[in-house]
């Protein structure tokens, strides 16, 4: 069986930082191109932020695509006051990263969707597609290309709480309330997506003292995640989100995509209300015997928070 | 190990009714006793209907308790016509059942409180209480008396919408809507307690082809609940609830509560939220170790359908 191909849809993000060098270190997958979209910040700035990250990670070959700026049919998306709180002004916990010598591929959404359809074709079932952000780029290709969406083997994407309250409302998570309708779209014509959401997310905390291993390799990438991060840890305190540690929201979608293992799936398929972006067993589908949505509601946390610490000294010496 | 022992607490009901026969044909248990309560009828026509139904099915020995009349801190409780749309106005399908010459063994709910507290420190871990309707008596009698909650070896409820839309408001479900304070209670201070809420209870459909099966046993009680059923699943058809069959909620419960294998449970700490009557995950509880409260979300439909027939039929005869 060939190896398998990941693409990556992130508003990077202090968590998309992580499931950035998730991806890279995994050995599971390869990583063939990442994708820009809003969310955490503004899409030209997540774009860039994914270009020094991965130029910092030593990763200048993996193609960058820059997404829809907002949510289709929407006014121009501004980042929330408390996504800056929580990720910095800049959208990497305010640490100056040096500029990537490159620029992305194309500033053009629609080469973005082009981009993950031909991708689609090529890799087929091989291919693994992981959104950490609004489903704004995924459902416009899906939309642009039916096909594709029996075609792409793996969609598992961080969002979305079906057993637990929202983040921003007590429905609703922020990547799905960015754009209810788009996730809407996904799972219902996605031929295999899988929700990794709040309610296994915030169960997987990170702390200080791991930070700390980072900060210890003595690299600038160590320094540099280890700042970014302890950002967030200080965010999460301060916010009074948790005092015991920071959730690994989007690595853990990435860890899940290459090994669902590391979680209790719960084959359910889902909808999106578009009045109040819940997440929610589709009861128009509920009785079909093909399920195909799988909500992630239990979690190995030392199991996986082990393995993401082995990946993230490995990639950051 | 000592014969398991059940108590019902029962909305008598439609469905309320098919439980109680359940749990006398079930040899996984003994039932003890059956609190009255109020929601798909008023609380003395549960607890006749049940004095009723009971002798119907010869079990005369099984004492029956009158339960609250409604929630406590609300005002007198009234049937909604929804309900009487779907159980009828005398609560079983309108269909007129020979008054039983026995009477409930008290009208005060707080004797049938007492009746729960009894039966706690007499069979602890051995008991199991299922509640079909509000959690009013179980929440009082647990407030009563502290120590029962975690003397119940098993508490295992219909009730509540995890995964799924609630059928009340896209929140939640009649029972739980009944009285979402005492729910909140039962959750949080039962040593185990299961949920089978809407999640599983809509996957497990009756048609007239099954209660046709009773209708051929040429007995009175075969008649009785054939016709009562038939009222429940013409009530489905035409309030457009479901044209594939009626949901056997009640029930499922009881068959759960014997044997958790007909049912995939979630281990997560539950809560219910007053302002809307959600059941869901409960933030404050997530990451304890330990998980006092169950969901089915998954239910081995046929096995659950057959063996409930095989139940059914055998003491319909």
């Amino acid at each position: 069986m060939a190896k398998k191909k990941m693409i990556l849809d992130l508003d990077t993000g202090v968590d998309d930082a992580l499931a950035l060098a998730y991806a890279l270190a995994t050995p599971d997958a390869d990583l063939i191109g990442v994708i820009a979209s809003y969310g955490n910040t503004l899409v030209d700035t997540a774009a860039q932020n994914t270009l020094n990250l991965l130029e910092l990670l030593g990763a200048t070959d993996v193609p960058v695509y820059t997404g829809y700026a907002h949510a289709a049919g929407s006014g121009p998306f501004e980042t929330m006051q408390i996504s800056m709180d929580i990720h910095g002004t800049n959208g990497v916990g305010n640490v100056e990263l040096a500029t990537a010598q490159r620029t992305v591929e194309s500033t053009d959404g629609e080469d973005a969707a082009d981009f993950l359809i031909d991708a689609a074709y090529t890799y087929r079932d091989n291919l693994i597609v992981v959104p950490t952000g609004p489903l704004t780029n995924l459902a416009a290709a899906m939309k642009k290309d039916p096909a594709i969406g029996d075609l792409i083997g793996n969609i598992t994407l961080m969002g979305g709480a079906l057993t637990v309250p929202g983040n921003v409302t007590p429905y609703t998570e922020a990547n799905i309330n960015q754009d209810p309708a788009a996730a809407d779209y996904v799972f219902k014509h996605g031929r295999h997506v899988v929700m990794v959401g709040l309610d296994v997310t915030l169960q997987t905390l990170l702390t200080k003292e791991e930070t700390k291993a980072w900060r210890k390799l003595n690299t600038a990438k160590g320094t540099a995640f280890a700042d970014i991060f302890d950002y967030y840890i200080d965010a999460y305190y301060n916010l009074d989100i948790n005092k015991n540690g920071a959730a690994l929201h989007d690595p853990l979608a990435v860890g899940v995509a290459v090994d669902p293992n590391l979680v209790t799936l719960l084959p359910i398929n889902l909808m999106v209300s578009t009045e109040d972006g819940r997440t929610i067993g589709d009861p128009a589908r509920a009785l079909e015997p093909i399920k195909t949505n799988f909500a992630a509601v239990e979690v190995d946390t030392p199991f996986y928070v082990e393995r993401f610490m082995n990946y993230m000294v490995n990639i950051l010496k």
